[in-house]
C-alpha cells in the first residue's frame, strides 16, 4: 500500500467549538500538506469544568470536515481535570497509538525556551520544592504558587508559566519528558484572542466568543467566526437540541444534587478538600445560578476552574478513590471518535504499533481501571444528554466512530 | 368576644388549582352560611404522586380568596401517599386543632350507606383478612385485591370501593373511626367529570382538565373553570414562572437521580418492593419522558399512582425507615399556610383546644419524627422549586401564612 501521508502530527483539542483560529491552527501545524494530524478530543466536559457545546461525536465530525485525519477520545475523566492530568492523559493517549511523531500545540512566545524550567518542573529539586510547599500553605493556588517560586528562581519565568495555553503547554511537554516518550515538540505562536476572550470581532475569536454569541442566540455573529463544516453541524445539533448553550439545567441538576447529600458524603467527592463541602453546601441553598453560585465558591486558593471541575466530578460520581485509581492508570484504551481515509489508513497501522486496545463504538470487555473509567464516560454521557435543549437520552450508545463512506463498508478497521 | 361562626367543617384537599367544581363542594359542605370551614391541603406534591401546579402557600391563598377560612398544611409525606396514608394524616390534622366538628368529602352514591364495609376494614374478620391475603398474592394491587374481597362478601361492594372519590372516603371515615374521633361526617354527591377526566366542556371540570388546558398553553379555556380568586393568582405564578405544568424537568431530575443511584441503594427507598428497583434502573436508560417512564413501570399489582408516589419518595431521599417512623408516629405538628379573619379566630382557640403545636412560617424547635417531617417537608419544597419554570430558589423559607390584614398588624396569633 502506498503511503498516502508524510509525518503524523497530534494535537490535544477541545474544538468547542472548531473555529477559524483552530482552522489556522491545523494549516501551521502541518509542516508538509501530506502529513497527518491525530487529535485527541475532550469528551463531554471540558478541561474549565463546563459541558462542550455539541457532543464529542458530532465536534470529531466537524474536526474531520475541517481537515483532521483521525480524531481520538479524551475520556470525561482527563478532559475535566487540571492541566496536569488533562494533559497526561491526552499525551498518553498520542503516545499509545504508536504513530504520532510531533506534539503541535499554541503557546505564547513560541520562540522562549522551556528547557530549564521543564527541567525543574519534572526533576524538582528540592530549594523548589520546599519553596512551592511554602506558597502553597500561604495559600496560593497551585498554578499561581508554581508560577511564584519559579519567578524567585529566573525573572519571567513566573509571567511566562501564567499565561493559560503556556500553562498547557508545559504540562504536554513535561509529560513526553517524564514518560519518555519519542514525540517531539513544535509549539506554534497562538493567535488573536486570549483563552477566556469573549470578543468576536478579532480575525480569530475565542472558542469562549463563539459560545457567548451562541448562548445569546446570536447564530449569525457566531457563524462569522465558524469554518462551514461547524455551521453546517452546529446548525444541525441547534435544531435537534442536540447543544448545551446554558448553564440553568447544569445549575438545578448540581443543586438538586447538593442539597440531598450530607457533607460527610459530599467530603468524600473526588478533590474535595479542606472543609470545601461546607462552602458549596452554604451556598447551594442561597443560589439562584451556576455563575453566582461558582463566583461565591471561587477563592485566591481554588480558582473558578478548580470549582467548576470538583462540581463536574461531584455529578459524574467521581470520588477521592476513583481519581487517585485513574491518576496513576492512565487511560486504558483508545477510542475513536472519527476517521477520514487518511485515519483509517492509521488506524490498520494501529493494530501492530498501538500499546493500548483500540476501540470503537463503546468500550467492551473492559475491567479495573478501563471499566471505571467508561464507566464515569457512560455517567458524563448521561448527565450532559440532560442538559441538553431537548432531552433525548442513549446517544451515547446509538453514535458510531464517523468514519469516511468509502472505507466503511464491508471493512472492519476497528 | 362573639361567636362570628357556627359549626367548623373540615376539608382534605388539593386545590390543584382550586376550580369551580370545589366552590360547590365549599357551598354544600357548609350547612349553614356562617358555618367556618377548615382545609388541610396537600403540599407540593399530591396524592396522585406529582408536583402541584402551585407552590402549597399559592393555592392556599386561592382557597382563602374563595372563602375557605383557615389553611393548614397536610405535609408531603402524607400528601405523595396512598390513600390510607394520606387520609390518617389528613385526618389527623383535622382532629388535632380539637375544633373541626364535621368532615365533608366527596363521595359517589353519598345516600349508600358503607357502615357495613367500615365495620369489616376496621375490625378486619379473619375471612377477609385471609382473602385480602389471597388477592394480594396473586398479583392484585392493594386497592383492587380489597374490592374483589368485598365483592365476595356482599354484590356491589367491590364497584363502590373501586370508584377514587369512595376509596378516599373510606379511608377518612376508617381513620375516624379506628381513632375514636368525635368528627361527624358529612359525604356530598362528587358533581360533574370524574378524578382523571381532562374533559373542560364538562359544567365542572376536573383539575386534571385544568391542569392539562393549562400545560398546553390554553389559559382561555382553562380560567372558564376558575373563579376569579384562583385567575388572578394563577396568571401572577405563571408570570413569575412559580409554576410547575410540564413533566420534563422532574423526569431529567429522576432519570438522573437513578442513572447515578446503584440498585441495593435504589432498593432502600420508601416502598421499593419485590425487585421493582430492577425495573426502575431498566427503563430509566430507555426511555425519553416520565408518562413513557411510568407507562413502561406500571402493572396491574403496581399502578400508575403507586409508582409516580415511589418516584417521588425517591427523589425527596424518603426511605423504609423514613416510611415506617412517620406513619406510625403520624402528624407532629398543625401548620397554618393561611387564614381569614374567621380563621384567626379559630387560630386563637386552638390554643387551648389543638393536640399539637401549632405553627406558622416554619416550623422550629422539632426533634424526632417532627423533624424527620419538616425535612422531608423542606426537600419537597426545593425539589418542587427545580421543577418551576423560572428557578428562583428559597421561596419556602421566605413565605409566610396568608393572613387577613386586619388581623397581621400588631397581634401574635400563632
Amino acid at each position: 500500500m502506498v503511503e498516502i501521508y508524510k509525518k503524523i502530527i497530534g494535537i490535544v483539542a477541545e474544538y468547542n467549538p472548531f473555529h477559524k483560529g483552530h482552522l489556522f491552527h491545523l494549516g501551521k501545524a502541518r509542516e508538509n500538506k501530506n502529513d497527518a494530524v491525530v487529535v485527541v478530543l475532550s469528551s463531554y466536559f471540558t478541561q474549565r469544568g463546563e459541558p462542550a457545546v455539541m457532543s464529542k461525536w458530532d465536534r470529531a465530525e466537524a474536526a474531520l470536515g475541517a481537515g483532521v485525519n483521525l480524531v481520538l477520545e479524551l475520556p470525561a475523566f482527563f478532559s475535566c481535570h487540571n492541566a496536569g492530568i488533562f494533559a497526561a492523559g491526552a499525551v498518553d493517549i498520542l503516545a499509545a497509538t504508536g504513530m504520532v511523531e510531533t506534539l503541535s500545540f499554541g503557546m505564547e512566545q513560541p520562540e522562549f525556551d522551556p528547557t530549564p524550567i521543564l527541567d525543574i518542573l519534572v526533576h524538582e529539586p528540592s530549594h523548589f520544592k520546599d519553596n512551592l510547599k511554602k506558597k502553597l500553605n500561604s495559600g496560593f493556588s497551585y498554578v499561581k504558587a508554581r508560577a511564584a517560586a519559579l519567578e524567585e528562581i529566573h525573572e519571567g519565568w513566573g509571567a511566562f508559566v501564567s499565561l493559560p495555553n503556556n500553562t498547557l503547554a508545559l504540562s504536554y511537554m513535561e509529560r513526553i519528558l517524564r514518560k519518555g516518550y519519542s514525540i517531539s515538540c513544535r509549539p506554534v505562536q497562538r493567535m488573536g484572542s486570549g483563552f477566556h476572550d469573549t470578543d468576536l470581532e478579532n480575525t480569530f475569536p475565542s472558542a469562549a466568543a463563539v459560545r457567548k454569541a451562541l448562548a445569546e442566540g446570536n447564530r449569525e455573529d457566531a457563524e462569522k467566526a465558524l469554518p462551514s463544516s461547524t455551521v453546517r453541524i452546529l446548525n444541525r445539533c441547534i435544531e435537534r437540541g442536540m447543544v448545551v448553550l446554558s448553564r440553568e439545567m447544569l445549575w438545578r441538576l448540581i443543586r438538586f444534587l447538593l442539597l440531598r447529600t450530607p457533607a460527610e458524603e459530599l467530603a468524600r467527592s473526588s478533590e474535595m478538600t479542606e472543609g470545601m463541602e461546607n462552602r458549596f453546601l452554604k451556598y447551594a441553598v442561597l443560589c439562584s445560578s451556576w455563575s453566582g453560585f461558582v463566583s461565591k465558591c471561587t477563592t485566591a486558593r481554588y480558582p473558578r476552574g478548580r470549582i467548576q471541575r470538583q462540581l463536574v466530578h461531584f455529578l459524574l460520581g467521581i470520588g477521592h478513590r476513583e481519581n487517585r485509581e485513574l491518576q496513576s492508570s492512565g487511560p486504558q484504551y483508545i477510542r475513536v471518535l472519527g476517521a477520514d481515509a487518511v485515519g483509517m489508513e492509521i488506524l490498520r497501522k494501529m493494530r501492530s504499533t498501538a500499546h493500548l486496545p483500540v476501540m470503537g463504538k463503546a468500550p467492551a470487555g473492559l475491567r479495573g481501571e478501563g471499566l471505571l473509567l467508561a464507566g464515569i464516560e457512560q455517567s458524563a454521557a448521561n448527565v450532559w444528554e440532560e442538559l441538553t435543549a431537548v432531552f433525548s437520552p442513549g446517544e451515547e450508545k446509538k453514535r458510531y466512530p464517523f468514519m469516511e463512506e468509502c472505507f466503511s463498508e464491508g471493512e472492519n478497521v476497528l
